[in-house]
């Protein structure tokens, strides 16, 4: 089967999102498309990860979750992850570097989403864009794994775990 | 903040997935509207977990799996997820038990996802849909630790961790 579809027809295109019919032979497929995310597992050297919540209007309710953001238009993933971390979280510095790259939902939606862990993290001033509403949380990191039911995310699940795999003494229950 | 918007303006309705304007106060919020999905460790009483590898149209490329499906309407996420098994990968029977809930992608997203563990199913025949092309790969359950880095779709690094995160003894890397 060919990795490129026979059409595409686009639906909507609107600020951050748009919907593309394409047909793949017999098949019609809807598809999001998406510019691209990243998140963070960010550490500071007192052992805290950083956390956000914010409403998430989607879920009509206030989600704890990874630090994250969109890729603006040709930035690299991991340009964007130290833009959104700085802005969101007031952190900068750190050692950097790549968790996992993976589609978030690649049934229906063209994002690829890239996990950053940074660790040793500096606290600073925040400066998030105008239309978010952000509260920092923070967490030992030696209290993710007894806490994870508090997260409904799942880029926030998946970076979690795949920190704490690097982390033997704190992958156990509870 | 209210947690219901302003006001809402449909701007796609489509066979699985629509797309709806909202307004949240000053903010506009393009949300994509979706049944919602769950997704499935299945283990059988050989130690195997059954993936599933077929193209995603949205990626382009062929990607390696949780067994998983959308909701039909009215149905609950367990009725989903046992016929989606049966279905996708021709298992039935097993202990079932919840894993996690999750939103997907809850920045723009409407979809939750439920993922069960289900051990002990038994194999007999897949009736996948006449659009799904399905290869089903089996994994020992103590080769996924050391497999983790072929996986590039969040739901199964999330599912599979979690998974994991019970069985100590293959949690550690490698």
């Amino acid at each position: 089967m060919s990795l490129e579809p026979d059409s595409a027809r686009s639906m909507y295109e609107g600020a951050l999102l748009g919907l593309t019919v394409e047909r793949w032979g017999e098949n019609e497929r809807e598809i999001v498309e998406h510019p691209g995310a990243v998140a963070i597992v960010a550490v500071d050297d007192d052992g805290y990860v950083t956390l956000v919540r914010q409403l998430r209007e989607p879920a009509r309710k206030r989600l704890l979750e990874l630090p994250a953001g969109t890729a603006e238009p040709g930035e690299e993933p991991l340009a964007t992850a130290r833009r959104e971390l700085q802005e969101e979280c007031g952190l900068t510095g750190g050692e950097w570097r790549e968790l996992a790259a993976f589609w978030t939902t690649p049934g229906f939606c063209r994002e690829r989403m890239h996990v950053y862990a940074a660790e040793g993290v500096e606290r600073g001033e925040a400066s998030p864009a105008a239309d978010e509403d952000l509260e920092l949380v923070r967490w030992r990191v030696m209290e993710i794994a007894g806490r994870l039911e508090e997260i409904e995310d799942a880029k926030t699940l998946a970076g979690l775990l795949l920190y704490l795999r690097e982390l033997p003494q704190a992958t156990s229950p509870g």
